[in-house]
């Protein structure tokens, strides 16, 4: 564990109860020049994630960074040229695509016969954040997290959205014409809605100012997958989601046939250390084996940033239509 | 029971077990001309809503119709003018807003400390029509119900976020930039942004395209209303909605406390016959105590029409936000 001080670093391992022998440094830099160290987790503010990652990679460390990668694909590009150069591991933080239900609810998606093919998604997250929150975190600060609730909240309903899309990239990206931003010109809640060329169209909503709700829905020709806790489940252990598949109404209209029907998937880790496992296995057939780094989860990760870029872009046009260059 | 045939009337009151006293009429004008008449449910396609609705108050007959009312609020107008004058009542035949779970829903909206303020309402209503329907049905047809998936599933969206915003009109609409149309120019699919002048927000989507779907998600400053089902109730004899008030996260954010809790509404009667009730109720009083129509329902139904036009509006002006003038 580093910080800034050797006081703030010891703090934290004993606050969070990390074993007696854990290693404690007083700089970034002294852990990244620790030769012991494999990977680094790095959860600095996001205006800190260039100088940080593209360092770590330098220094032959593994990252897992927290999400927002980057504040812009141009410094995202950067970290992940680093990465490439120094033969090191990039994934980012974002913990709710390692939990096995969503496995379990791709696997509906991809089903042709009970999802059909995907026309829309609706991604949603948003929570009340309190007066102290809105003053001094650092999800206000330009700069820091100078993203706001777009890099925050709207990158896991981008995320989502890209993931029920199979990771295929909308052609445009247009902002709604509501963004609310701080003094300091940081967004505390915006949504935009996302095109396909074959008629797909997809929206989220990202709020710092509205009460805590995750819904995601995924609405094919035949099927519709429905959860409403996609980024941190109602519970550690077992997750559940509702899918349907071609309901109708009964004969006088007054009901439904084919109801919803939701399915729990247990879980054994909570979604955090099934991420940190997947990572510290891509990490360990590198060292072990000799593999080339994963390319899957920074290209899903730089799509995630294409699109919050976009998102911007259009803020910036006048609330006019972006096309997304992959 | 009028058709433009005798048999035809015959026929449908037969096969939808009629009393044997029913009264048929080989005409919609017979019906009209029957002074044992005091109201008529009017069930025809959007574009002879005109033509029979302004007839229908002419005879003095009080109106209960079919959504939408009209094909424009210029339309609606010229029907709400000739009820008026002849002292009738009008009221369309949106069946979900007579359920008694959307009187228990609205409590909850109503209440400051466990909604707060509202923020952002999402409505989705989409159904997967057959190549029949999307060849012959009413719905599809430029010259009958020519606002197609707009008139139809998307009346429903837009009412639905007017009635969580306490029948408040938005500031503007923009339509989203992938409407679907039919060859003959038929909406098939459609979604718009609503803004209000305090920063509200509300989406909708209606399809022909995509599996039967109706969320509703209103989120307030302190709470959330969610269901699923919010057109036809999932089950005749009762209906469930879902609530939260101030959620949160346990310490290690692996899960929630105080999560969303489900209420149920017991429902004696189908929402059709509870709406139909209102509507008999409204008539008698005038009928029976000479009250004045009530102005409340045709208020409702013309501020749904206000939004429709908005979104066709968007649509002529390339997707530009359009001012919704009350």
């Amino acid at each position: 564990v580093a910080s800034r001080s050797f006081d703030k670093a010891a703090n934290f391992a004993k606050a969070n109860g990390f074993p007696p022998d854990t290693k404690i440094y007083g700089s970034y830099e002294s852990l990244l020049d620790d030769p012991d160290i494999d990977a680094v987790y790095l959860p600095l503010p996001t205006s800190l994630h260039l100088k940080w990652a593209v360092l770590t990679a330098q220094k032959k460390k593994h990252l897992l960074t927290e999400k927002p990668v980057a504040l812009s694909v141009a410094e995202f590009d950067q970290i992940l040229k680093a990465c490439e150069e120094n033969g090191v591991q990039i994934m980012d933080g974002t913990m709710w695509v390692h939990n096995p239900r969503t496995y379990k609810m791709k696997q509906f998606l991809n089903d042709k016969e009970k999802f059909g093919q995907l026309r829309t998604v609706n991604s949603c997250f948003t929570f009340f954040a309190d007066p102290d929150f809105l003053k001094n975190d650092i999800r206000v600060k330009p700069d820091l997290d100078a993203l706001g609730a777009l890099g925050d909240a709207g990158w896991y309903g981008i995320r989502s959205i890209l993931w029920a899309a199979d990771y295929e990239l909308p052609k445009t990206v247009t902002v709604f014409r509501n963004p609310v931003l701080n003094e300091a010109g940081v967004l505390l809640e915006c949504g935009a809605s996302l095109l396909w060329a074959d008629g797909k169209i997809a929206t989220f909503h990202c709020s710092f100012l509205s009460n805590l709700t995750m819904n995601l829905t995924a609405i094919g020709t035949l099927g519709t997958l429905h959860l409403t806790d996609f980024i941190i489940p109602y519970q550690e252990h077992q997750a559940s989601y509702t899918t349907s598949t071609k309901p109708g109404f009964n004969e006088l209209v007054t009901g439904w046939v084919q109801l919803p029907s939701e399915h729990t998937v247990t879980v054994d880790l909570p979604q955090e250390a099934c991420m940190v496992r997947e990572f510290a296995s891509l990490v360990a057939n590198i060292k072990k084996n000799g593999a080339q780094p994963d390319k899957k989860w920074p290209t899903i990760s730089r799509k995630t940033q294409l699109v919050l870029d976009a998102v911007k872009a259009s803020m910036e046009k006048g609330f006019q239509p972006v096309e997304i260059v992959g």
